[in-house]
């Protein structure tokens, strides 16, 4: 009920990715079968949201022990890791991706060369497994804090299409809206990729939740107005110190609910913080093409002399957020020692 | 030199508009013979920007003269009244619309019936050439806030084609730019109707000045990394005590630039000011319709359950302004006292 979307799919011995750029005109699923395709796919974005790019990853990483087993079974150790870094080049802000790929390269150097090929898609099915439960939990943590009768926000995709499955902010929003708590849920757009109006809008009426989109700027004037009590995003990376890293405008959105008393939600699995980073200004900003600016406005500047600042990351500084939503815990008002408490704690 | 575009055409007795909704894709000109098919074209947005509003309806107004004068050389002052009424609903939150009527509404009052279209005429040309020249007054003012070096971000459309000519902050941008003192130029893209990518930036190249766009959710980041020194905006209605209603978006811009100590300018004719209105919240504000938003998502929301919630304005508080200017004049950190002896000055 309200949860039938799964975008990643493990089918006879390949991957299988819902293609995000095509939503919501159709419904394609593309077929991968080796881990270059899948860093591609990544890169451009047929695949998005850092805990589905996680798992992506994962069973990318599978694909090329396959290979690199089957070339060679004594040597493929070793001739795998230049693959698995390339892999980890795909996009730079999200964390789960190196993490995923860390997780895999520590199962590969313990396993035997009896059949790694198993052993590695064990664990990437586990990845999505736990990812999947990690949302459930947060949802019912982060739908918890939420009071009956609230209307929330939330920004770009956090779904099932952005997670092995059931979503990050959104899986809080899905929860709250299954506990009977929501009495509204805007998104917004979220330009350039509109991961709002393609992709939350699709995936929250395909699972009859009443969803209402506006445009990015519109929101300081919806919380001016007090049509929302929260804002509720996901993140790409969050550091030691409660900084978060997530998909542009979440900075913006942060200033302006402080300003207007809306209280303001992270909800990521443990596996996006990143305790080696400190400061939120030390984490990479992805700048994307000057064509996802320009080609809305029509096909008469591909050849002028229009530039395009399109990064699509920022960070919203620790001072900014309410609660931060792991599956190992709520951190309230997030400093380095709440976040080094979590993360130490056994989940 | 810089300032080549023209949007509002009055010729062989009719207006022409350029039509705003077509750019950049194509250079299409309409032709207007009545009143209303003007006001079909406001509310549509083949004319859009406060200012360019006034200057079209008062054109309108011209046609509705020789329409009602021709049919009832005795009756027209009164007949045309509802005419003048049914313009004035256009569009709610510009006040110059309202603006310009009234002053034709009064001229009509006085003129005699001899020639009645000629002296309308004569005051919608009037209203015209004020327009452009008031845009230069407050071109140089606005320059002479800026420091050579400095780099500016504005939103919406607020040039040549938002006014009889020039531009208001893209007035005071033009200006500055001529005079040397701009590093670099951004603008807004500007959901949901991309004023800032379809129109300012076709604006800015036919006229040779560079620009780069950027996602409206953004501008809070090339704040934060320190790329702007300025937001300079228009208005579509300026309150009592400086508070200002303009495109959605700019509030947040105002909030994202208090922050991080990024001055903000707002530049409008005095016939923006609405001396009965004290409190921005008393602003009218425009709501449009949900498929500026859905149809960038393609076309399969068209059936869907998906709603929208489409403000096209709102309202920045006095307190986030560092400056308003006119052609009256500059106000530092508006407040009442000093919109009252701005406006009571002469001009």
């Amino acid at each position: 009920m309200n949860d039938s979307v799964r975008a990643i799919v493990w089918q006879d011995n390949h991957l299988r990715l819902l293609d995000q750029r095509r939503l919501p005109e159709s419904l394609v699923w593309n077929d991968y079968f080796d881990l270059e395709s899948v860093a591609e796919a990544i890169k451009d974005m047929v695949v998005r949201g850092a805990p589905a790019i996680g798992i992506a990853a994962a069973y990318a990483c599978v694909m090329a022990v396959r290979q690199h087993f089957t070339k060679d079974p004594e040597g493929w150790k070793e001739n795998i890791q230049a693959t698995l870094d390339h892999l980890a080049q795909a996009r730079p802000t999200a964390v789960n991706l190196h993490w995923a790929i860390e997780r895999i390269r520590a199962l590969i150097e313990t396993c035997d060369n009896k059949n790694p090929v198993k052993t590695v898609l064990a664990e990437a099915e586990k990845i999505h497994k736990e990812d999947i439960q990690a949302n459930h939990t947060m949802g019912k943590l982060g739908s918890a804090l939420i009071e009956e009768g609230q209307s929330v926000l939330t920004h770009c995709n956090t779904g099932s299409l952005a997670t092995g499955g059931f979503g990050t902010a959104l899986g809080v929003i899905r929860q709250a809206w299954k506990d009977g708590k929501l009495k509204n849920v805007f998104a917004d757009e979220t330009r350039p990729w509109l991961q709002g109006s393609r992709l939350t809008a699709w995936e929250l009426t395909t699972d009859q939740i009443p969803v209402r989109l506006l445009a990015d700027s519109a929101a300081p004037l919806l919380m001016a107005h007090e049509e929302v009590q929260w804002v509720i995003v996901g993140a790409d990376r969050i550091t030691a110190k409660g900084d978060v890293a997530n998909k542009i405008g979440t900075y913006g959105l942060a200033l302006a609910a402080k300003k207007h008393g809306v209280k303001f939600m992270v909800v990521a699995p443990s596996s996006t913080v990143d305790m080696a980073l400190k400061n939120g200004r030390d984490i990479p900003i992805e700048f994307r093409g000057s064509e996802e600016l320009l080609e809305v406005a029509g096909s008469s500047y591909q050849h002028a002399d229009v530039g395009a600042w399109n990064p699509v990351f920022d960070v919203t500084p620790a001072s900014l957020i309410d609660y931060i939503v792991t599956e190992k815990g709520v951190v309230e008002k997030p400093t380095l020692a709440k976040m080094k408490s979590l993360m130490n704690s056994v989940s």
